[in-house]
């Protein structure tokens, strides 16, 4: 019963690498789809999405089952929960590489993002995609540093997004309003990716280790 | 045992009803100092977002407890996960209310709201107000009606951020950009708000019900 268990977590956990790998190659390919006004790409974010959601059901589905069958004790219970809270903290970036792909998509042919807020953008990218790697990175091979790390991204995150509104706030911006909404969203999307990410990492080091993270 | 087991659980839904009363209070707050440019109410938004944190911490050690000292049968088990849920998407429409307050305060002492998105604004927020008094009726007095009327409010909601996107974008804008940044974030936030509220309202009906909501 025991061993039936644990391979069962096993499992669990390996759902949830495929999951953290799915949304940061999906993010990947949003920001380039967004960066390049490649529709086809874009387009292909917004199908690939439904994969992760999928994951996100047989994970519910999995863990509700061993509930039913297998009477986890309690400290297997707090790992369920923060597996089911990893879940839905990646389901949740999924979603936002969504959102980033369709603000390219809404513009096309034209590009969304003007040459003054490219490097803004891609910058947030490269550090949603660092924090992404980081959450892979520990639950298949778990780093007290890696984790800890996370927080420090995430200010990284908070002060490029705050440089992303000096631009668009700044006396020299030409490209008018649609442009500077979309920047500002795009904004949110890459600070709220970066925020469950690192939910997600705090979480995942909990599932691995059975320590919180402080 | 199973008594206590029950009287635990009522705590649990007690708080979440507390909770549910706050973020509507506090969303109330934040969009009337919004919109008449309080700083003092907007203040006492930040402050008082703590009380929702502090309850969700709350019923987080109230269930950790009870699965180490209970240990629940699988239904009720679920019930815990439920619970859990609904707090987390309480405790992110608090920060919500929290980032409108906010929004307001960054422009005082001038008003945030420009004449022509004062409407929309308040129509979102009364959208918003509306779903969040279906999920505190829902946990004291659970009806199957008002939690089906949670997906058309949320349709509602994406109408009214539809209108809000025609006026930013209209040739007529004539504010600038900060404004219509400004704009479109509020609209985000209060969508954003609904969007948890219909999902915290869907769990506490199955909360309450035991039955899922479809």
């Amino acid at each position: 019963m025991r061993a039936e268990y644990e391979a069962e977590l096993d499992d669990v956990r390996q759902i949830l690498i495929s999951m953290a790998n799915e949304v940061r190659d999906l993010m990947r390919r949003a920001t380039h789809s967004l960066l390049t006004a490649d529709a086809d790409e874009g387009d292909q974010v917004l199908v690939d999405d439904a994969v992760v959601n999928t994951y996100h059901r047989r994970i519910e589905d999995r863990i509700y089952g061993l509930l039913a069958r297998q009477a986890p004790v309690a400290g297997d219970l707090r790992l369920l929960f923060c597996a089911l809270h990893i879940a839905a903290d990646l389901e949740r970036m999924g979603d936002l590489a969504k959102h980033v792909a369709k603000t390219g998509l809404r513009r096309y042919p034209f590009p969304a993002v003007p040459d003054e807020l490219a490097s803004a953008i891609a910058d947030m990218a490269a550090v949603a995609d660092r924090i992404s790697a980081k959450i892979s990175g520990i639950l298949s091979n778990p780093s007290a540093t890696d984790a800890a790390e996370l927080d420090s991204d995430d200010d990284a995150m908070d002060e490029l997004q705050r440089g992303l509104f000096v631009v668009l706030l700044s006396a020299d911006w030409r490209q008018g309003v649609e442009p500077a909404i979309d920047g500002a969203m795009l904004g949110r999307f890459y600070e709220r990716y970066a925020d469950h990410a690192v939910n997600a990492g705090r979480q995942m080091y909990f599932l691995v280790t059975g320590e919180p993270l402080h």
